[in-house]
């Protein structure tokens, strides 16, 4: 039965997905899109359900399975051309735990589309666990679709910057920033922890007093900084290849 | 004189170049806020008037100027808080010529806050030459935001591929490609043309073709790709530090 109504709950319940009090409420969130569906799907996310638009023709999965009028899914899917299906799926409940790796601490950044991005670069770099304190929700759609199935595959722990610290005791933190030393000669420790602050303010105190090292983008003419995503995934990069390759 | 219909000629002709018929009919572009445009002012950039909010309280530049009500203000701004400050520019004639440097070939990047994104670095990166076929306008408010101020510090050459070709003939192609060799072991010639392709389709066959050199950024696990201004960014930094330090 293809619902038609906005008033439906389970439709009330998917929209409610898009804002940050629905996504707590639910514990869940949207993924868009046959593809990251489907990856989604594959790499054993949990997924509660699936809506797709009437007429829907790709492949169906084997979850519970609404299927929605082109006006009512329009109004829950966050995309300007959406594709016609859309998953709820269980936010992973990750306490912050000490890291395996060398990892990322995103430390107010607050554009989503920054943060999904970083995350798509950190999952393609190797730093599959990253603390958040303070940022925009990860999870929040434009997140989601700018991380590129990054979601799925790092560990994202988000918490209070002290208690995001209790967890990172004892591993170097290296902070980016602009009066650092030149990332680029700058050979870090086996295990670290890579800051990135917010996009306006660079980093919190906290964060500055208690890093080990900082480093900067070296930077010509009269910019004085670069995008936040940008930075964080120069950084991810340099600092993977120095530490591999050396400098 | 508070101007404060929307239907003054002058505030229509401003308004017009939010979209881009407007800013190729009138040859120019907006710059929006305090910092942008005081350094648009100081780097020599053509200011043809400013347009400030009423009761704005910042410092006045010697350009000729009109006082919006805060009505019409909004109408002709592009941001979500406008600081009450925005500049009608010259958009600068930049025919395609050969570049003095290593420079960059963006070819089909198609989301203004990438194109933004991609100026910015290649600002800070010192790639100050930059052809652009078939890509978003980066005279567009998303992308000069995106720039931050980017877009005074480098010469912007726009054009067919072909006319572009014409100009980077002899300069060595070197396409950001998933299939190319390992960017981070990639030792450049002296001077060299990155190409970055669009953010679904990579680069254009013309483009492949005359490439001397494909590299690509590793990438671990199941991504598959980064984001256009992530990738670039990335590129521009090795192939810079590679060349001046060696791999």
């Amino acid at each position: 039965m293809v619902i038609t109504s906005k008033q439906n709950p389970a439709v009330k319940e998917l929209a409610s997905l898009k804002e940050k009090k629905g996504r707590r409420e639910r514990g869940s969130f949207l993924v868009e899109g046959v593809k990251m569906v489907s990856e989604c799907a594959a790499c054993g996310m949990e997924i509660v359900r699936i809506a797709l638009r009437e007429g829907y023709e790709g492949e169906r999965l084997p979850y519970p399975t609404l299927e929605l009028g082109a006006e009512v899914f329009r109004h829950i899917s966050d995309e300007k051309a959406p594709q016609g299906i859309v998953a709820e799926v269980k936010i992973p409940c990750c306490a912050p735990e000490p890291p395996q790796k060398s990892c990322l601490f995103l430390d107010g950044v607050a554009d989503p589309a920054n943060v999904g991005a970083i995350i798509r670069t950190a999952a393609a770099a190797g730093y599959e666990e990253i603390y958040l304190a303070d940022c925009a929700d990860p999870y929040a759609p434009k997140s989601v679709r700018a991380s590129m199935s990054g979601v799925f595959y790092t560990k994202l722990m988000r918490g209070m910057r002290e208690e995001l610290f209790e967890a990172l005791r004892g591993i170097p933190m290296i902070a980016a920033d602009m009066d650092g030393e030149d990332a680029f000669s700058f050979l870090p420790p086996e295990k670290f922890c890579l800051c990135i602050g917010n996009e306006g303010n660079g980093l919190s105190d906290a964060v500055r007093k208690r890093a080990a090292y900082t480093v900067a983008i070296p930077m010509e003419g009269r910019m004085e900084s670069l995008n936040a995503a940008v930075s964080a995934s120069v950084l991810m990069y340099f600092l993977k290849k120095n530490k591999e390759k050396g400098i």
